[in-house]
């Protein structure tokens, strides 16, 4: 039987923390003298009181969170964070359309960095820090962050742990899950306050600075820039970016292992070293051609190419330059590098380095199998043999990847978009990247999107995040299934939640409407939705 | 240590035989009157001779067949049939390149149907029933032939029929391998006599329609017409073609179940279920989008779109509407399709529809068990448990599929192509389709592909008919692996007939540049490539 109290009770708790972290826009709000801080006391103040209510109303239950709890748990997280991190955008008016606001939200927590503003630089400054603060807090994961304070509160959650990151990481940094996140998120940390230094000496303003730390170590890419990076000309602060973003795409135990002297666990682990290849593989190659084909010094094509790489490969998302100018061969690269992803245990998403690794061996070994039939033949990963069933979950996910992706490009090209914008978009949103392809290239957004496109790629994004199996999990025969081993025929174990978020849909419908129609009453044109 | 005369002897007969096969055209050169009489006489004539002249050199010597041997001979056997089958275009003059030859020989030998000819209708009727012969040859497997004949000869073959045949199909006809052949080679041949007199009784000439039997049955795609099925206005002979396409499509042991009374077979094999309900379910998708899109009458829409949808399914190829006008999203399903593939056991190419089937079935039990770690969960298939080794063989075949694609859409986009066309013209001749997207899409053809590029996708269409291992082992560092095994440090055990192609392609190289150099000397434009 799936405890609904535990899960609700985790929602609670959510809605609080993320109540509070509304709050911490204010202080900007009041110094620059704009007009959203009614906006974000009212609704961090009010998502904090319904967070607190649910949280007081679910109390005195059974706390313990096994692994079906684990997946329910995560991914209703995500849902509902989003859906009540959308408010001050609608409220303040800046984002007047709440499915507009729901996917920059979405994009957010999911540290994709997809956007559907056009006019960034027009946002109060609270709401703009809120928007970096969404990435941040989805980088290292709000689940990873409630690691370290729920156990406190008597939950345990390892197998929240085992969800969050299904990847085929399970080295272990500490025994205990508590101290283990503590400890990741306090080099997470430090990294921001780290970055946050350097980009101030590289010229950045304080709130810039802050901003883009927040949204580069979480692989994000949400700039307070309409140009994103492209509007800083200071190569130190595209150097300082790349190197973050190279540092954010690295497995955080590594950081870890660093942090202690033992270099030896860094140099040998095989994604590390896949990783940097790739992206000096990549870098290089890209550069070559740019240098050659006249685009400026070898400094500014190295630069760039890099800044792209490494942006692509990490899935933050920042742009320098617009890469659909430079030609379809470089075009093709940058849509496959969308495919590629950070390491696991990375803020990074997409499919992930380490598993193109693994299968990359697993199918060079497979023509040793067909000469040797009857000789085993494990895959070999820092020196251990990976279990079959390790192999074949990570194939199964990349099937699924691919079928995704298909099926995802298949319904936005219904809804009307060109054959490169529909399988750009589904790609980006997928692997929690930003930009893409055609009309939702380096130096568009998504504003174009219809309305259902909108909703429908923000799932995909929180597919992406929560590496596929989390929710498909949920939906799939075999969970069902669960209910009659447990001897109870039919169950709405999670229609509560369900009716939460129809409920809330529907409201929010509603004021979208509403909104509209009072624009269209006033003869104000402030939809930032351009066609 | 690898038997060289063994190889070296088969790709004599295998001469010989299309040598032989080269001269049944001239009949028709006679009756129509045509000036490429004594081009295949003595292209015909000239290959047998030298493949008597191979074959009666490695005569005496010892004649077992291991797998290492398969392997090469299938792909050296390919090869070298196209190198041949490419000189009575040459020497004619009606393909004056011999790049373009090759590339059509090639086409048609792995039954592609790609084609660099703009005006079919100008070659001579020999050379068109050749190039319709090459297809129907490559169809069932030249090798599945000489497995009914080499037998005789005292040449065992198991070992080639697997290397044939990777796939994940083991359910054999008949214990013996001989017997086998000549069973399936019977059926093949009359399936193509039934439709070439049903053909006839649709009002094709006798000409066409054996040489659209002939591409039909192969899943070939050649057609003696430039605009192809689209020439005829029949809708008889429409739908003869798609019954014939599908056939060919189709598990020839089901056909041999079905000649001997055993409808069960068919009835519970899981993959023909499959394949008759992905190629129905998109046939009333595609036909409803037309017919409510005013494409045409109901009858109409519903015709050219299972004509397509089954061209493309079983990898035909054969055209009767331009797809390319019929909107974004058909676009899309129609070069997901080109991914499909025939059933394993057909003629079709492509990934094939069991592999889909199981790949389907196993990514699905990968959600059952991530709720049940511990239970043992194989796929199950045709109410048989498949072993996880053959699942594993499907999934790196996948993948390879997947990267080769990639690398070779990167390659095409190199040399020119745009974003559509590369991506397009490296799936349809990997997946032995033959009309793509972009500028190679179905009213197009592929003489306008840079001469590398014709080389490399002729490469690709090697590789996707021999089912990628076949070739990716020869050069796997396994395969050299062997040479150790058996105590030879360093042995060139193929040496010698990539010597004989070596010189082989120098040879017409050349050649090739002197016809160009003739041409321009007299000024005489008669080079069909069209930029």
């Amino acid at each position: 039987m799936i405890k609904k109290n535990v899960i609700l009770n985790f929602v609670g708790f959510l809605l609080i923390l993320e109540g509070l972290f509304m709050l911490l826009g204010i202080p900007f709000s009041i110094y620059f003298n704009d007009d959203d801080i009614y906006v974000l006391l009212f609704s961090g103040l009010g998502t904090s009181l319904i967070g607190f209510l649910l949280f007081l109303y679910t109390k005195n239950k059974d706390k313990e969170i096994r692994k079906r709890e684990g997946y329910i748990v995560v991914s209703i997280g995500w849902l509902v964070m989003s859906l009540f991190g959308a408010i001050p955008f609608v409220l303040h008016g800046s984002i007047p359309s709440y499915t507009d606001a729901f996917f920059e939200t979405m994009s957010g927590f999911t540290t994709t960095g997809a956007s559907i503003l056009n006019d960034i630089e027009s946002l109060p400054h609270g709401l703009l820090f809120w928007r970096s603060v969404t990435q941040w807090l989805g980088g290292m994961g709000m689940i990873v962050l409630s690691l370290a304070i729920l156990p406190i509160l008597g939950i345990g959650g390892m197998q929240l742990f085992v969800a969050e990151v299904p990847g085929p990481t399970k080295d272990k940094l500490h025994p205990r899950v508590r101290e283990t996140a503590v400890r990741l998120w306090g080099i997470y940390a430090i990294f921001t306050l780290l970055e946050t230094l350097l980009l101030l000496l590289g010229g950045m303003t304080f709130f810039d600075a802050i901003c883009h730390s927040f949204t580069t170590m979480a692989t994000g890419g949400f700039s307070t820039k309409q140009a994103s990076i492209a509007y800083y000309q200071s190569p130190f602060i595209h150097y300082v970016i790349i190197a973050f973003m190279f540092i954010a795409g690295v497995n955080f135990t590594l950081h870890y292992h660093l942090l202690h002297g033992k270099i030896q666990n860094v140099k040998k682990n095989e994604e590390f070293k896949f990783y940097s290849f790739v992206i000096i593989f990549w870098a290089v190659v890209i550069a070559a051609i740019l240098f050659f084909s006249g685009y400026g010094s070898a400094e500014a094509s190295f630069r760039d190419s890099l800044f792209q790489v490494v942006s692509m490969i990490t899935t933050t998302g920042f742009v320098t330059a617009d890469y659909e100018q430079w030609g379809t061969f470089l075009l093709l690269i940058f849509f496959i590098l969308l495919f590629s992803g950070g390491s696991a245990g990375s803020t990074g998403g997409g499919i992930k380095i380490v598993r193109h690794l693994l299968l990359f061996k697993n199918s060079f070994l497979e023509l040793r199998r067909l000469i040797h039939p009857r000789a085993v033949i494990p895959v070999r990963y820092n020196n251990h043999s990976v279990p079959q069933d390790i192999i074949s979950n990570i194939l199964a996910f990349f099937l699924f990847y691919i079928f995704i992706f298909i099926v995802g490009s298949l319904v936005m090209s219904i809804l009307g978009l060109d054959f490169m914008s529909a399988m750009g978009s589904v790609a980006t949103s997928l692997g929690n990247v930003g930009p893409a392809l055609g009309s939702v290239g380096p130096t568009d957004n998504f504003s174009h999107i219809p309305m259902l496109g909108k909703w429908f790629l923000s799932f995909l994004m929180l597919l992406g995040r929560l590496e596929l199996f989390t929710i498909l999990v949920i939906f799939s025969p075999a969970f069902g299934k669960l209910k009659k081993y447990n001897g109870i025929l039919y169950e709405f174990y999670y229609q509560n939640i369900f009716l939460l978020v129809i409920l809330f849909s529907v409201l929010n419908f509603a004021q979208e409407i509403s909104v509209c129609e009072s624009y269209t009453e006033n003869g104000i044109a402030l939809s930032p939705i351009k066609s």
